[in-house]
């Protein structure tokens, strides 16, 4: 096994070595730009460890690592279109930096690329790395339709959030585990229960990323708290906060996250307070801390070492400890 | 064999059980609408066709050409927002009875589908017919960027445009037959003597479609006669002129292609004429023929009857005939 840090510099290496400059270069420029934009590494690190923990050799995990960072690069150009996103990792996005079109296209592109790269394993294995992908995959685009859905909807229930944030980002972390599973030969079960690590363990993650855009220090996170705030997002935080919240407390929180004040600050402050007297802070905190253990305990059932339970759980405890 | 009527029926009702209305709506709801929307579903009768020249059951080549059929209908969304385009097949187009989000997304959901009809095989064909879509999907999106960086270009030469359009059109034509091949296991030689048989039938069709929009008979001919020629199109019968014409018409050529006058009826009338008097209107039909005969003299490669050869020959005469 390597560390974290060693898996990232060889996915990283192996990724460099896959950019070449491809004609039509106003089709691939934008691909070679985006995937070399940086970003933890989280999904194709955790492939590469997976196989590894059962017993494979990462470096034949490489290319299902590097679809999993393709495919993830492609939902961010579409939604970053979507979205009207000027910024991604503090760089132009692509449809800025060049048009609309080509983000779809290049997106396309993309798409078709990440299933490519499957070509490299042999019929069964491919046969089961690309049926998970598509199935991964289709879950992705209708999270990401169900969150276009929920802008506009004043009726979003607390499971019908989870479900977006599930499909949306956590299917994903349970398929980037799963596809070094398959690569390694796991048993179906042990593909099974390391997918079920994941997917839990992202949605933790998410439900993270909610509390710490309220909460997070503005020191050590990455972007301005209380971004979801003004930009008045149905979060975890905001759901669960009406859902406690007496008619009074209720009509406040959704007034406040109708409206687009010139003072970010107050809005921020009153949204936070509401937050934590109705108990949502303490329940969000609580649901992330009940994942992140749903996570841990399907360890127990993993046909590895107690060694490789412990680097597993380590890992996840490392992730839930962050501040950005 | 059935006769291409009865394919066509045999298609069309699959593909109604296809469409179900899956949630969430904003994301399937087009997908539905667009894949009923219509046309000759030339391409997937090619693959039910295919499969059973090489002495397959059409109905095992169901799911192939239905994945064929929901691709081509992903880049028809995908593309329609990329030229900005109102109507397709005299209906909305979908980013314009929803939007361009929606048209993006469904898009995109179309394009993994498209994928997930292929596990209905099993592994080793699956992969076959996975890595032929990659291909042909990719050189499709290839083909597009193309055309888009075409229309900024005053120096794109013939064969420049030969490849634009064997790879936005052909070679999808090629795949289609192709994978009838594969479903039918058809020998590899068998599988590449046809794909080089649609492909040029392909390019012998999107060039007739060139030489139909300026020179087919407004009666039958289903779009505006002219519509190319209006849009300053740089199509192969402009090339052509170009090549063919001395410095006095070329000038006035590329000046015809620049302008956008009230009067379209005069400017088609007047490129028309430099078409036919620079002979490119003949080198064109003639372009035609040797690409359809170059598609009929691989035939006989083919280790399939001669009854079969001829039914092939005649889908391409009848194709080669149209008017519309």
């Amino acid at each position: 096994m390597l560390s974290i840090q060693e898996y990232q510099e060889e996915f990283i290496s192996y990724l460099k070595n896959y950019e070449t400059l491809k004609e039509p270069k106003n089709l691939y420029q934008p691909i070679d730009y985006i995937l070399a934009l940086g970003g933890k590494r989280l999904r194709p690190v955790l492939t590469l460890m997976t196989s590894d923990i059962f017993n494979g050799d990462y470096k034949k995990a490489l290319n299902a690592a590097l679809s999993i960072e393709v495919f993830h690069n492609f939902s961010l150009v579409h939604d970053d279109i979507m979205d009207d996103a000027p910024l991604r990792r503090g760089e132009q996005t692509v449809h800025e930096k060049w048009d609309v079109n080509t983000g779809i296209l290049s997106g396309d592109a993309m798409l078709i690329m990440a299933y490519q790269l499957f070509e490299n394993y042999e019929a069964d294995t491919f046969r089961s790395l690309a049926k998970l992908f598509s199935k991964t995959a289709i879950e992705v685009c209708e999270g990401q339709q169900y969150d276009v859905d929920f802008e506009t909807r004043n009726d979003v229930t607390v499971s019908e959030y989870l479900k977006m944030i599930e499909y949306k980002t956590a299917v994903l972390v349970g398929a980037a585990m799963k596809m070094g599973a398959i690569v390694a030969n796991a048993s179906k079960e042990d593909q099974n229960n390391i997918y079920e690590f994941g997917r839990n363990l992202g949605i933790a993650f998410q439900l993270q990323d909610d509390y710490l855009d309220a909460f997070g220090d503005p020191k050590t996170f990455g972007k301005q708290v209380g971004g979801d705030i003004i930009e008045n997002k149905k979060t975890y935080l905001y759901l669960k906060a009406l859902e406690f919240s007496d008619e009074n407390d209720r009509s406040n929180l959704v007034e406040l996250f109708s409206s687009n004040p010139e003072d970010v600050n107050s809005k921020i402050e009153l949204a936070k307070q509401l937050f934590k007297s109705s108990g949502s802070a303490d329940a969000t905190k609580q649901a992330i801390e009940d994942y992140t253990n749903k996570a841990f305990s399907g360890l127990d059932k993993l046909n590895i070492s107690d060694d490789k339970k412990a680097l597993l759980k380590a890992f996840g405890t490392n992730l839930m400890n962050r501040k950005v």
